[in-house]
């Protein structure tokens, strides 16, 4: 008997060429793929309604050289002048490196580039040497009042890399890459901007081969895009970890800061702690390039002890149950999990189809009265010391029993950080076939958590066909934040933004902060004045006015600073 | 046998009477005193070669009431505008009142006010019922360009609330002094400046019966000023309370703020965290009444578990041993310590002296080998969950046995705590006979720390029988902060002033910072602008422009930002 060979969709192996749009929206390594599994292609066309068919013809891939007549702005005299700052082998004024460095990993770039559609791009390319270089590139813009934009990881999903009036774009992840110093004694990297998170990772986990110290240490900073976002984008876009519940936020890990404005170089003290006035320190965070260019950034370091992690899973009963019993132990004081997430019922069941749970463990479950589109899992880590892993993980497992959970072990545990950092790569597989996954997030205190949630899903869940899976990642004893996660098929860029933009709306209505650790960009760049009011954002510009009185630092829309009235978004 | 009964100093036990110099500068509640012990006087005696005689005598000690010809700097008009805003009852030009409301703890304010010296005082002193009060109040002295100055509990240690251009003096602490909210799912509680630690502390832990909660909390925040300083203050100069190294510094406290200022009311968001851009959140705190006036603080609370504080104390055989110790606690990962604190030998040896330590003890410890003038005591407590503060206390014991410490049980610890708000009470008593006792301290990374003490200690024991004892007590994985005591003779302010800036001096060639939780004031001003560099600054008067385009919030050397050049420190 010939069993026939179940159809699976073309999924793209080809890395795409160099020059191409592809080249450019791809995620991450551009011989590096993973493709949605057999469970996650079925749940695809069970929902959308599609059928192989749909499946057999790809909508455009970009897999065409890019080609654009966009001549720079910039006199040939500029260049030179900048090509003899950083030597000619550092400046690129071809048109697809001036492109490349224009985008960053939104998925609205992706539906465009795929059909050869390109906004701004820069005028020139430039890769600094070092510190002194950028001082004398922003001096020299500031002079002749040319745009600089600054690229680093490239990974940015709120349209933060684009120039959107040309000038240069600064490439720090080419030479600006490395540790300068790791100090043992008071625990803390000084580092460039641009270097990635694996490397900083393994040198810190290196550091006695390296730096010659006594102890291992690691940077406790684990975002989804770790692979290829930089140190540097880390602080001045406020990311967050996955373990950010234990090791804190990337405003937290910082201990000083050295920018260069077009006002001049600063930099911040290395104090752990000071009332010496209001913190200029803190001003600096979260800029995204609006006041200056980081140069050089001096982390916070921790003990690496990853012998000592422990994994936990478990059931909730209801989403009611899981906040619940999450508050209680983000309140309970007797220390906190690295990783802890929860998902709602409709995330928690299609995970557990798409990773796929036995049937007897699923019918175990349901006896045991934790029922599909209700039950909610729950995964996490501890981190540190061993006693006090041991401690925290047990404080956790008594919690989440008085709250009605079952304990599933470590495997759920280990199995999701195993493939942390590799979803996005689904990204171009989907987009292939014409369906987007995306995802927004905002952060919400407790008693506001389920109006959020329910409010922003509402809309999701009201276009039709339209997945809609959501968990919380990141605690503090006073909230969390809400990571909406949504599928849908979406023919072009447009009707995207639109739908986009009603879940801002919603995220909005509802009383969520536009960004728990995306950062503004461009793209959420119209909500801010509304969400912050226009006091902060007077504040945000005095600020903006000072380091950089010519607007030559990242304008066109950043963070909302130089946004036209009618762009802004009025609830 | 006839017993002679030892000399003992008639320390004060008189109130100062109502509208006296004293009735400014007293410590705390008139009524309440906590003299110096016999062993105190014993040391200060053989400390400055002093004997019974020179306690028979006192200096001036500022009983005469304050009696000054200042006539107000305001018109009749504006007064009877500001009295219009909040009530006839609400305001004060009686000369007491506008001095009394000048002036906070500070040591040459005390020096000063006892032989009937006296600086800038108010116009006229308001007290406002509620911020709309505050807003009418702010509107009116920026139209018309009059000072404001904020006063809530009076704790400065700074001259943070001299009122240099006269203006208008605001007390916070009249009326404005309750929780408006306590949200027990958040934890948090949104509180009104004025409001004294006591009672602030007080319903938070009667929350159950005040605010009708399940739970019991406790604001977390115990400077030793804790009984005569406000939360609005605490936030405004960056305070740090006793068990910061578990709960935070004031300023990790705050979730959210409101601010009045001459352009404008300025409320900040409840978000447990956000990436919205740089957080003008961060940069109201500390701003010590230069931006604005403090209106409303949300706090973060946190359970309050009394039942479960564990106390610990230790010798350690020398400061580099308790130092390295309380490193490897701070940089551990196994949790942190509410209370911890190390003192250096000088400040050992005077403490098991004044606070008494059986001859047994004593004899004991030296044969183990803790030597006088070697050893080091380490005093903390543990708080929050009963499991957590078992496993913190083991932890702290088994490193601190690795750097060859002896445990010392509890007692120290419950010693320590019973007395840790009342030491103040003494200085008037020292005052009286010519000694001053004051502290002054810098936060620093532990790289610097030897360095540090070293250099501050040498200056200050370089002045002829000088006392100075030196502890840590605010403990970050990134360093701690030094605590300077220095009791010394000095017969006039001047003299006191010049040894004092000698100290800061040294404190900034050192590298310290030159306030780890007092701010900034008047009296550290000089030196700020040499420590942050002139670009921090600017950024400061920026955002001070900003806020308070006519220079009326707090104006007159606050913080450094209006300064004339010759008044700056240089180094």
């Amino acid at each position: 008997m010939s069993v026939t060979k179940p159809f699976r969709p073309d999924w793209s192996e080809v890395p795409p060429a160099d020059g191409t749009y592809r080249a450019i929206f791809k995620y991450g390594d551009p011989h590096r793929f993973k493709h949605p599994s057999d469970n996650w292609y079925a749940m695809l066309k069970a929902e959308f309604g599609m059928t192989d068919a749909d499946f057999r013809r790809k909508q455009p891939e970009g897999r065409e050289p890019v080609a654009l007549d966009r001549p720079s702005q910039l006199s040939a005299g500029q260049v030179d002048a900048l090509a003899a700052i950083v030597g000619t082998e550092n400046i690129s004024s071809d048109v697809f490196q001036r492109t490349r460095f224009a985008y960053g990993k939104t998925t609205e770039e992706m539906m465009e580039l795929s059909r050869g559609t390109v906004r701004e791009i820069a005028d020139l390319v430039v890769h600094p040497r070092d510190k002194e270089d950028v001082r004398r590139i922003v001096a020299f813009c500031h002079d002749e009042t040319i745009p600089v934009y600054v690229f680093s990881g490239g990974s940015s999903v709120n349209l933060g890399l684009r120039p959107a009036r040309g000038g240069v774009t600064l490439v720090m992840s080419t030479h600006m890459n490395k540790i300068l110093a790791l100090n043992e004694t008071n625990q803390t990297a000084r580092v460039q901007p641009g270097m990635f998170g694996p490397a900083y990772e393994a040198a810190l986990n290196q550091a006695p081969e390296r730096f010659g110290t006594k102890r291992r240490f690691t940077g406790g900073h684990f975002p989804q895009s770790f692979e290829y976002s930089t140190v540097g984008g880390w602080v001045v876009t406020l990311g967050s970890g996955q373990a950010s519940t234990y090791y804190g936020d990337a405003a937290d890990l910082v201990i000083s800061q050295e920018y260069v404005t077009p006002t001049g170089s600063i930099r911040t003290l290395d104090y752990p702690a000071t009332a010496t006035g209001p913190k200029v320190h803190d001003m600096l965070k979260g800029s995204e390039g609006t006041f200056g260019v980081l140069v050089e950034v001096t982390m916070k370091v921790f003990r690496h002890m990853p012998g000592n992690r422990r994994y936990f899973s478990f059931m909730f009963p209801s989403w009611e149950a899981a906040v619940a019993a999450s508050r209680n132990i983000s309140q309970g004081e007797f220390g906190r999990p690295a990783v802890y997430r929860i998902s709602d019922p409709e995330e928690t069941d299609r995970g557990l189809k798409l990773y796929g749970i036995p049937s007897l463990v699923d019918r175990f479950l349901v006896k045991r009265g934790f029922h599909p589109g209700q039950r909610c899992l729950c995964l996490g880590t501890v981190e540190g010391d061993g006693d006090y892993t041991r401690l925290v993980k047990r404080k956790i497992r008594q919690t989440a029993r008085r709250h009605g959970a079952i304990y599933l072990g470590a495997y759920g545990s280990r199995k999701w950080e195993k493939t942390r950092f590799t979803e996005p790569f689904m990204r171009e597989d989907l987009h292939d076939y014409g369906i987007v996954i995306d995802t927004l997030e905002a952060s919400v205190t407790w008693d506001n958590l389920h109006a959020l949630h329910q409010g922003v899903r509402a809309y999701i869940k009201s276009r039709p066909q339209t997945i809609c899976m959501t968990h919380a990642s990141h605690f503090y004893p006073q909230g969390t934040n809400l990571y909406f996660i949504f599928i849908g098929r979406f023919e072009h860029a447009e009707a995207y933004r639109a739908f986009q933009g009603g879940i801002l709306d919603h995220i909005q209505k509802f009383g969520g902060s536009l960004s728990h650790h995306h950062g503004i960009g461009r793209m959420i760049a119209p909500w801010i004045e509304h969400h912050l009011g226009k006091e902060q954002m007077d504040v945000l510009r005095a600020l903006k006015k000072h380091f950089d009185p010519r607007n030559i630092m990242n304008p066109g829309g950043q963070l909302g600073l130089d946004l036209d009235e009618p762009l802004k978004r009025k609830p």
